[in-house]
């Protein structure tokens, strides 16, 4: 269990191919993971998820344990039993969402006492807390509980946290080893370090001096430029054990997907393929569109003539525009469907091309065909 | 073609079971259609309304001709090929939403002069406007323009509605014999009157004089008692041909269903599935439930352990309260789905039913059963 195989690896670049073996299923990768926040990949069902060929998603534990709480998903069996998903399940911390979404009241060494987004009602967030609430989850893949910083932020800052987040996956594995279920669950550590080249080094060192199954790059993708991104990916394929999964955290914008591949990354997520769903926003092998725009209105082409989803094998632009401008609910369903599909075969084909050997040739034919005028938003 | 034919008759209440023949299929009546006012069913994709057997359904003219309008629909070959359903579509006049929606300005035998509810644009509707503009639709079933009444009317406004519901038929069914499509479209006739016995019978001498392809009776189920609408139905049971399809506008009700298929009803509409869906509503074989409601928290059981759709076969009561408090499109979903295809099995059932002789015990052992204390909501 939680055996990482690599199947090729690109001779010219730092991209693998491999297989990681979970109670939920054998995961291919690269391979990117839709979020499914509140126990949902939001407009999407669990059957389309299988047909459009996502492997494993996320579950957010903050979220979870905000709605629909432990006690229910306790008496659900855990997560995949309550949303009706058999394969794998990652879950994060919670760490993430207490520096985006939750109002802040104090951190320690401790723990982090914050108020919730929903009802403001207090909670307080530890390593403990953590591994106890992704126990209840049962993932398949829990993550440490860290320290994100904003971007930009001082050094000072970021060191503190590197710091933190070091002291708090020490707490988190002995919270894990000794209270969840090791033979179903497995923890991944994370490394911080914002932009700081010896601070993500420094990180690398002491999380992966832990020993996990696995390892994520946390606080990217917060705001840096794309090539800040590209460099810190650089600077830590060097340290990232080899023969261990590597996950670059809330990247899944289609140009990061293939350049973070070609530096090693095997696992991704992101809520943006769902979010620009339901706000009209697709992605296609030509780039980014918004389907309100009026050019749409008389053209009864796919969205992606490349593309083999639902959505466009079935309806013109004119009239998914047509939803779009309605506001109706089947849009954002088509929308979110054809960029979950068109994200998940991203890396579906960068897989594929690096066991033919044409890894390099993949990565120049998408990036020279997909434009993109807002390429930092 | 529009060939209808009776197949089986309750011997002790006016129910048939019946088979009409359009360009895009057979329905097999009793039949539930529902709604898609902007060429799409809320929340559903073409493909969950085959699986529901959806085998028919309605197009709203008045919302197609403002978005996207008469020109997209032309240039895409009508609403089948527009929004991908290639079987039987049904589209209303029009003249229903003058009164329920658009800001009515002015109404002679000549025309409806209203503003669009969307941009407050002036709009000109007529019989000829709408024989047009559902011939732009291409829909199997064409409704004429009639003028509905809000309830409570007086004798005076409903005598006036029916006179002018008249007029208006002839100049549709007039338009429509020399500019539609008479091979792949029927048109079918409306009866008026509100709630009064002889301008419901002289409504229906009138228009069943003109000789249509099937009838419908509008102005129901806009606000009186179940018991006025089951005594309207009763006094026209006599007079509407025995020989043509009956379709009763607006009622999707499931006791109503029920009593208007037990009353000679063939074919029924009604957005109250999918608009009750989206609000976490939903009926089932024992009555009418909220979602929301604490006490499915801890509710593991299906929706309905009776019913056979997506949504009670794969999730329970406290996954889908969980949807509905979390405002999640995939609970307005699955709440569509199971609402749509529980109304859809119910005139599937009665059908069943009639066939085989137990009509009679079928609506005893439905209406013993589903409990609703709000009936009349």
């Amino acid at each position: 269990m939680f055996e990482f195989r690599i199947v090729a690896e690109c001779p010219h670049t730092g991209a693998r191919a491999g297989e990681f073996t979970t109670p939920h299923g054998v995961i291919r990768t690269p391979v990117f993971m839709p979020v499914g926040t509140l126990a949902t990949v939001k407009a999407m069902s669990p059957r389309e998820l299988e047909e459009i060929n996502a492997q494993i998603i996320l579950g957010n534990t903050y979220h979870l344990y905000l709605r629909p709480g432990p006690e229910i998903l306790t008496e659900a069996g855990g997560l995949h039993e309550f949303m009706n998903w058999d394969k794998p399940i990652l879950t994060d911390s919670g760490g993430f969402q207490v520096f985006s979404l939750a109002k802040l009241q104090k951190i320690t060494d401790e723990h982090v006492v914050c108020r919730s987004h929903i009802d403001g009602s207090q909670l307080m967030m530890s390593p403990e807390w953590s591994m106890k609430m992704q126990g209840v989850l049962g993932s398949d893949i829990a993550m440490c509980f860290d320290q994100c910083v904003e971007f930009p932020t001082t050094r000072k800052k970021a060191e503190e946290a590197v710091r933190r987040t070091t002291l708090w996956a020490k707490r988190s594995r002995e919270y894990f080893m000794s209270h969840n279920d090791t033979e179903r669950q497995a923890l991944f550590g994370i490394v911080q370090g914002s932009v700081y080249d010896d601070l993500r080094l420094r990180s690398a060192q002491e999380i992966t001096a832990l020993d996990f199954p696995g390892y994520a790059i946390g606080g990217l993708s917060v705001g840096e430029s794309h090539e800040a991104m590209y460099h810190s990916l650089d600077v830590l394929s060097e340290v990232m054990p080899r023969e261990k999964p590597r996950y670059l955290m809330g990247v899944g914008y289609p140009l990061n997907l293939v350049e973070g591949i070609a530096r090693g990354i095997d696992m991704f997520d992101c809520v943006l393929p769902t979010r620009n769903g339901r706000n009209a926003t697709v992605f296609t092998s030509e780039g980014r569109m918004n389907m309100r725009g009026a050019g749409y209105a008389h053209d009864f082409g796919p969205l992606d003539a490349e593309c083999d989803c639902y959505t466009c094998r079935n309806f013109s632009r004119s009239y998914l525009r047509h939803l779009a401008m309605s506001g109706e609910i089947l849009g954002a369903r088509l929308f979110s469907w054809h960029n979950l599909r068109f994200t998940i075969r991203i890396a579906e084909q960068a897989r594929e091309a690096i066991i033919a050997g044409r890894f390099p040739e993949f990565v120049r034919e998408f990036t020279e065909k997909f434009h993109d005028d807002n390429a930092q938003a």
